[in-house]
């Protein structure tokens, strides 16, 4: 019987010069994040289904791969009709609730966590969007306080810059709103909270569509001509002058746009959020009050947040607030704020930026041996690369092949400097 | 809706200090191997259901996770009676063959190979036997010469020595033998080629039942008479003094027992790697051919090995060469040997010995932060949080919780030396 060698549909093989990338980006996400006091977990990457199914994974739960029941449970199963008792998590926020309800007594509080692993959707596989990838989430769970936020978008900004400076990018924009304040702003224009998901929806496409057109579209939707004018001139400024937003705080900014249905803490808090992040990121970071940033997942209750490498059309992390999250996994709430970074879009904008490995001070030595050699010979090859790799170089032993001269351009492409052909007569 | 707190039967949560062990041990792991030469690489963890019944697996394939057909691929599937077209691998060899199969023109030549990954399989959860479990295999693909088993033995026996040193752990012990040893003793003894699995079956028992429960045994499955004596007589002095097959050469073992069945040059070359790998590693290894050494899985069709750490009643590595398997997956067949490393073995072992992370030069330092204290002020925390990270140290930035004591304990508990508390009124 003949195997498939094609790996699963969507799903990707990765080589030893992509390894190289994804690890090297890894090592150092672990070890910045490190240095701000994170420790990593790991959750597994199956799920219950009633989990991956409970209406806080959005359009990500039509994407799940089912794993079906096993042996007498799956007779159970074909009698009820259900065939799948687990599903491949499509993120790690459901994991990481699911897993801080059942170790919170086991775990410091707050818990700051780092996450990365495999998630699964069942999407239709696209350039760059694949049915396994990697995902790595940072958060805080049990910290009510801005504290989280300012620790999170520091060492995320932080992260982003240790990472990038090898392939020369150091600017970036970190875009911070609040879900409390786009709530205020649409009340204060005169939506009702039925109308906000809808409104923000439409806010959302600011950037594709700018101000007019969502202007345009929230009149198509039937909204009052005075409530629309009011909101959309509410975004005025700051659409047409970006760097107006940013000076500004964000106090003044809600003070005169919806000062009657905002509670004043919440502004404040945001700009000493502002005033504590730009003290310690890198002055290619630009951190910027946006109140036209929505983020798509229901779930946030406060704080949201976005990056984007400046000159790229996407954020390559974002992330919130989710303070009701943790109270439907166990009877006791918990405050969590996190962080999800674009791993995969980072590692293919290193790559399109030609990133090359950092050079290190170990030689990359090879032995190719003359299969016919005497065997005292080919012992004292082996007793050479063991000396060599006690003093801190790589050696790889392997045989000569007929076709040395492909097989030393190989390695040589592969950063091997030393490459010594060994023949019976050959002087170690 | 409430949801299940518990993870998936059969699958952990890995805790902060559970992944400060497993990332440790990964980065020795993958550095070590870095060191020989080895290149990682990474596999999906769902493989084409056929890849996964084809019969290489042996016991697994009956634990496989079977993932659900999806959308109208499920709907064609109950039409045939086929719902589930992929698996969750059950080992990282199944998808290795695959790869190489698929890749070789893109991978030099020979490959030598480091996988880490997650496997699942639907076993009966035991102590110390998940559902979900991390395999790491090291393979050498396309080296059909002795070159291939002394590197992934001198690589492995390194990997070791260096993991347990951190617990003081030196002494281990490496059987190697091979499969044509194994048949040309049957062979010589009078069994006929159709008997050789159920007598390697037997003579794999040795260790439980010692050399006259296989004599039974085989008596006992009819055999005859005289066959099982010859048999058993050649392992006599093996069995009886251990030290003995140590020290003998393995031509001259050979030489007693099957000359008349054994390619010479098969001896000749098992003398070889012992010699070689002998002059590689440290004094702590020992490293015996043992004749007794069977190995369940059939793919098999040269040396095999096991390493285990003295005092411990198993193995904790275990590969050998599989020349026919790259085969199956493609049209060019490819020589390979492998070594898989019992990763969750080697870890409960490590917290058994009490492991303790190995101090830095980083020092742990937490800032307990009074909510009540001014923005400017704890803007300025977060200033000499980042100028003492910046400065190589770890630092966490937290609200001051009203149970300090506690607090501070659990800091201290995860290796956190300078706490400092601040309000309003600290001197920062």
């Amino acid at each position: 019987m003949k195997f498939i060698a094609t790996p699963v549909k969507g799903m990707n093989d990765f080589l030893p010069q992509d390894m190289k990338l994804r690890q090297h980006v890894l090592r150092l996400i672990r070890d910045t994040y490190a240095t701000y006091g994170f420790d990593e977990i790991e959750t597994p990457s199956m799920e219950h289904i009633e989990n991956l199914t409970g209406k806080v994974g959005g359009e990500n739960e039509k994407l799940i791969f089912k794993v079906m029941k096993r042996g007498r449970e799956l007779e159970k199963g074909l009698a009820t009709g259900e065939i799948a008792d687990s599903g491949m998590r499509y993120d790690l926020t459901v994991p990481l609730c699911r897993f801080y309800a059942k170790n919170r007594n086991d775990l410091p509080t707050p818990l700051k966590a780092l996450q990365i692993g495999n998630v699964w959707r069942a999407d239709n596989p696209q350039k760059g969007r694949f049915r396994q990838f990697t995902q790595c989430d940072i958060d805080i769970i049990g910290d009510g306080s801005i504290m989280a936020e300012i620790e999170l978008i520091a060492a995320t900004s932080g992260m982003l810059t240790r990472i990038f400076s090898e392939v020369g990018v150091s600017e970036f924009t970190v875009h911070i709103n609040d879900r409390r304040i786009l709530k205020a702003m649409a009340a204060s224009a005169g939506f009702t909270p039925e109308q906000y998901d809808d409104v923000f929806i439409t806010l959302d496409k600011m950037d594709k569509i700018g101000l007019d057109g969502v202007k345009e579209q929230l009149r198509e939707h039937g909204y009052a001509e005075e409530v629309v004018e009011k909101y959309v001139s509410m975004f005025d400024a700051a659409a047409t002058d970006p760097a107006a937003s940013a000076k500004a705080s964000c106090s003044d900014f809600c003070e005169k746009v919806c000062a009657d249905t905002l509670d004043p803490s919440v502004a404040a808090g945001m700009d000493t959020i502002l005033d504590s992040v730009r003290k310690m990121i890198a002055s290619g970071v630009h951190l910027e009050f946006d109140p036209t940033l929505v983020r798509g997942m229901s779930y946030y209750t406060g704080t949201i947040f976005e990056i984007s490498i400046d000159g790229y059309n996407f954020s390559i992390a974002g992330g919130g607030r989710y303070d009701e999250m943790i109270g439907r996994f166990s009877n006791q709430s918990a405050p969590a704020c996190g962080f999800s970074i674009g791993f995969e879009r980072i590692i293919t904008i290193l790559r399109d930026l030609n990133w090359q490995e950092p050079g290190t001070a170990a030689k990359r030595m090879a032995f190719l041996v003359d299969e016919r050699i005497p065997a005292e010979k080919l012992t004292a090859v082996f007793e050479k690369a063991t000396a060599l790799r006690g003093a801190g170089n790589i050696v790889t032993v392997q045989p000569l092949k007929k076709n040395a001269k492909f097989q030393v351009e190989t390695l040589e492409k592969n950063g091997y400097t030393e490459i010594h052909k060994v023949y019976a007569d050959t002087q170690l």
